[in-house]
């Protein structure tokens, strides 16, 4: 599970592209990083909401794949707490509840300091058919 | 204003990065689009989800910007509906209620055929200053 | 259908017990009127957020059940916008994005000065049977 | 403190209308229940949505004006996961992000199995003067 949890998210193109790096997962939880770039600053010179989203649902997908069945994300609601601009910016997913359908992770972003920069609420539909399998087209 | 939130919005280099252009705004509305290619997408070979949401959340700054005073997004909730795998999609921003400290923005996201993708809730928090006046810090 | 609605709304126990009115359904959109009374008040004097969300849910569901297939409830944002302490607040759902298994509605509760008081965003899942069938258990 | 939050909670009109108990509070975090009543289900004899939006909304109160300055909700995201008909429903919040303006609770909603019954996500805005000092309007 681990090797094709790695595998799955190696396959992840936008991570890769925006620079969001996987360190671990496992049994419903993950952590991952983001080391701050000029390229994800938005007008006023902070940190960009959708890279911080990128960041969070990078560490959601490990974290509710980890488990097996194929996941996919239907809602995510996030709460922006603290501007940052520089430094490295931490994820860490974990489950709050799930079921063999429905399952609900929270990830807390924080920065250098500990200091909390979001929390992401995501809610992912749980697929029956095991990745690598053909998926079922349903939206 | 155009011209103002037009700079404002060209100095946003995390969207620039990700390939999300600006294509019209005024009055609390944006519209906003973003050409799919490979480094848009996920493990599974669809568009990912923050690809997704970092669209939307252009056309939401964009939106709840063109106002005046600086916006900041506070909270966001975000429906996926469809998957895609190419083509453009399309984002248009609307303002749902506005009062002087919270404007809230619906965001939703087509495909090429007129597909909802996703439908973005963004919540703003308005600061009394203007754009380009020294922002005291609350957060 | 709208009979089959307004029975099936008819129904609603909750909904009856803090005051709720739904006063029209049909085509995904409905509304409904809460009038303030003192046991919808908070600690503090104003209308509870708890029974605003009570008002627009109702709402909610008679839009997205307006349909026909049995739809049911699987995440709602709501933004708070204005405190109120008295009056009549009205709700009003209308249907964002609804495809075959998924359904995203807005409800605006206002109050009587046509104020936003909140702004709720629901996602239904709709499941294959209609009204009145055995339900298969999924949640 | 303690006292306080009691006296506050024990004016809360709708709680107290609907049937919520407040069990514990403290250091940002509140326990309550509610026992199942025919006033409590909807349209299809299951407790309705926001029903139980309103008892998590009381331990999110309770959990997150335990710190002292007046906080009001001004966004939550509610994930519902479990349906049920009766017996009793039990609310457990804790603080996931507290800064001086905004905090961020998670609220666990289960039934007498101990499953998952729902996710609340809430946010709250931290007013300057205390409890009891004359509010200053902002919504």
């Amino acid at each position: 599970m681990p090797d094709d949890i790695h595998a799955f998210i190696g396959r992840d193109a936008f991570a890769k592209f925006i620079g969001v790096e996987l360190l671990d997962v496992g049994e419903g939880r993950a952590q991952a990083q983001m080391a701050i770039g000029p390229h994800h600053l938005n007008g006023m010179g902070r940190v960009h909401g959708a890279a911080i989203f990128g960041l969070a649902d990078l560490a959601f997908a490990a974290a509710c794949n980890s488990h097996g069945p194929v996941a996919m994300a239907i809602n995510v609601s996030i709460n922006y707490i603290k501007g940052v601009t520089e430094g490295v910016l931490h994820a860490d997913a974990y489950p709050v509840s799930v079921n063999p359908r429905l399952g609900t992770y929270t990830v807390n972003v924080t920065d250098d300091a500990g200091d909390i920069v979001a929390v992401f609420q995501g809610l992912a539909y749980r697929r029956r058919e095991k990745r690598g399998g053909e998926p079922q087209e349903e939206r």
